[in-house]
């Protein structure tokens, strides 16, 4: 175990020195970076045992089939292959995350979810542990959003939510998601052709990779990115589910007016309007938690130390892992904003920009999770994913589950990111544990 | 007195239709709209029986000498003349404002001030009236600070206020103050050198126009661009003081964190800490007229809807009629950022960009102007000036006095602004009882 957890470390420091950019961790989207990290992590997955390829949007995957010990050769006998494979009926687990990251981005984002799988598949092989099931290790080329300024592209691809109008966005050279695809597989036209038809039927690469009933799930493990974990002192927790999420804009219209000349009681400042806002949010996400709402931007409009604010445009992000919770809260918060408002005669508009549904957590899945965590660290926690994660894509596909490990002081997406030796071990003894206890499960 | 009304309105329609830029109302400092201007106002000016020079900034001065009447020669002989002459050492009234605009200007802010006495002092000669004093119109060539981002560069030149850093000043283009009155005035390098000397000793003009002691004060009318008299219903008003003005940057500091990942109870949120503050400083300020507070800019630091906000910056105006009042105001509101941010987990700073003291109306003065406008409209209210005026820099030279007049909506910088003709005939009747008023307590 000692030897895996510095094997596990050893490997996030190797992948955190691949970038596209010197001196700083910076890899998206089929980018010359993510070719080299692709290779990297495929020697390591086979190094685990794993047989390796690459679909055509750039998803790294390692496939261990049901039944395979240390030394045994691969029962199907497929090594590396690019694109399109039929799949076998075995039973298969997907465990994953992804390969790509933010511009100056710390080592463990992603990649932790990727490398501490083949790790502990590594570790079963060499104490001669073989599973009754196949495994695959997913390494997703696009969760960022960096490169396209759209995020989950290696999820969609692999589990065949890639629409039309994705292949069409285009990066800052102009380059389309289609081209960048096509140039990273060298794919034929005609070949690509044959992909994209499925594309129009939104199901690029799902038939091809997987049945929906051959799956038994996914698991993502993933640094928390918050600050739970570590206030209560525990390494990792259980994702019950991933926050629905609403963005919008609200904008408070008062009545511009000159700083100087314009006394305190006539004033219809929007500002004032707004910071009253922003107190209420403040409030009420404190009262009923899991809710966590932000005010993010406030635009000022004229914008001068001497004129009275006439307008103020907030971004408002409310989440939380029941709908029915978020749209009430929402409803609150945006009636108060209309009240608050009406007080001061103000006036009020409010769009919303984006709008996410929760992804719930598969109960079995999340219960032996839970379980493996209690067997290693004494005592589990339910935590909710605030963040999106691939396992939210993945979530149309199979049921899924996520593993939490603490991250100091909930930085992430920032060089300084960092999880502990002592806390990646307990991880990787919770997804061995996880691993088993499926297995027993499926056995009995 | 409704032939006065009349004329003085053409005269703002007239005087607002020349502009240096086509379609809107914009005239700034030596432009070539206002040497139109200043040709404009000339010809009114000495229809109403005032001789008229202009000195090197570009101000136009008319002067009518004590005991004129109807008719009567001017008692010096003078008309055009350009550049400095002797001083008279009788008594002199001055009354006016700027012929300046900001950019897209209205009609009535400064003109008003220049144009109304002209007509005052037309109507009193139709009267047959003398005054036993002389009494000079100044219209000044720059108050707005548009073309140099330097305000007050007309009554700075006329009071001999100067100095040698406001002539190194440079516009959009390139050309520096003193480059500007050197065109403007077509002096000789030689003649600027004379000038130029009694920059260097802080007093460009002072002593070319008059001694202190053969002033009798200043009197300024102008549009509120504010709400009070609309408020009161009141076409004018008495100004008892120009608030003093301190203009700073707050900075809240807390830690940027994930919006999803981050539970309410451990966020350090620098946003709601200003918010707690912006509705301090309106709580405070409305408690204690005649102060005000004003907060109006709002920087967030990173800026985007899903991150918590790390540092916020805002502006802070505060300004009270009375110096220690501002102070003490200050001093409770910095206070108060100080509490909310300890409370909070948060850091501040704070920085001064400005810092201007009040300016005392004259009591005698303004004594004279109130019985005058009590004769008028039966009775007075007391005004704040919260915007600055000429009057500020006057007030170094000699006593200073401000009849504000109502305008709509406390609009002001802007093409709707607008005072009507029935105020503007008050305030007309107010500066003519005001000037007779003068000439009794002179003479008794």
């Amino acid at each position: 175990m000692q030897a895996a957890k510095s094997q596990l470390v050893r490997m996030l420091d190797e992948l955190g020195r691949i970038t596209d950019e010197p001196g700083r961790l910076t890899r998206t989207f089929l980018s010359p970076a993510m070719r080299r990290a692709n290779a990297r992590v495929a020697t390591w997955m086979r190094a685990a045992g794993l047989s390796v390829r690459e679909d055509s949007t750039g998803n790294l995957v390692g496939r261990l089939e049901a039944n395979c010990r240390a030394g045994s050769p691969d029962p199907a006998g497929g090594s590396e292959t690019s694109g399109v494979r039929r799949p076998r009926p075995t039973k298969t687990l997907l465990l994953g995350s992804h390969l790509d990251t933010v511009r100056d981005a710390g080592k463990f984002d992603g990649a932790l979810g990727v490398l501490l799988p083949i790790v502990a598949l590594g570790e079963l092989r060499r104490r001669g542990v073989a599973l009754p099931f196949a495994v695959e290790v997913l390494g997703f080329s696009e969760e960022e959003g960096v490169r396209f300024a759209s995020a989950y592209l290696g999820s969609k691809g692999f589990s065949g939510r890639l629409s039309a109008a994705d292949l069409k966005l285009r990066d800052e050279q102009g380059v389309s998601v289609r081209e960048a695809i096509q140039r990273w597989s060298a794919l034929t036209p005609a070949r690509f052709g044959r992909l994209e038809k499925r594309v129009e039927g939104n199901a690029l690469h799902l038939q091809a990779n997987h049945r929906r009933s051959n799956l038994m799930g996914y698991l993502e493990v993933h640094i928390e990115q918050g600050p739970v974990l570590e206030n209560k002192q525990l390494a990792v927790g259980v994702v019950s589910a991933i926050a629905g999420q609403t963005r919008g804009r609200l904008t408070f219209r008062g009545r511009a007016g000159h700083a100087g000349t314009t006394p305190m009681e006539l004033r219809r400042d929007a500002l004032a309007g707004a910071a009253e806002f922003v107190l209420f949010v403040e409030t009420s996400a404190r009262a009923v938690p899991p809710l966590v709402a932000t005010v993010g931007t406030v635009a000022v409009e004229p914008g001068a130390p001497n004129v009275i604010p006439g307008e103020v445009t907030l971004s408002l992000d409310v989440r939380h892992p029941r709908d029915d919770a978020r749209d009430a809260a929402l409803k609150l918060l945006l009636y108060a904003a209309g009240r608050i408002a009406r007080r001061r005669k103000l006036g009020t508009t409010w769009s919303v920009t984006q709008d996410n549904p929760a992804v719930t957590c598969s109960a079995p899945l999340s219960a032996a999770l839970t379980r493996s965590v209690v067997a290693v660290q004494g005592r589990s926690v339910e935590l909710v994913s605030g963040a999106g994660h691939d396992a939210v894509v993945m979530s149309a596909l199979t049921p899924v589950a996520m593993l939490f490990v603490r991250c100091r002081d909930g930085l992430s997406h920032h060089p300084d990111e960092f999880a502990s030796r002592a806390d990646l071990a307990v991880a990787l003894r919770v997804v061995g544990d996880f691993l088993q206890r499926l297995a027993r499960e499926q056995s009995s």
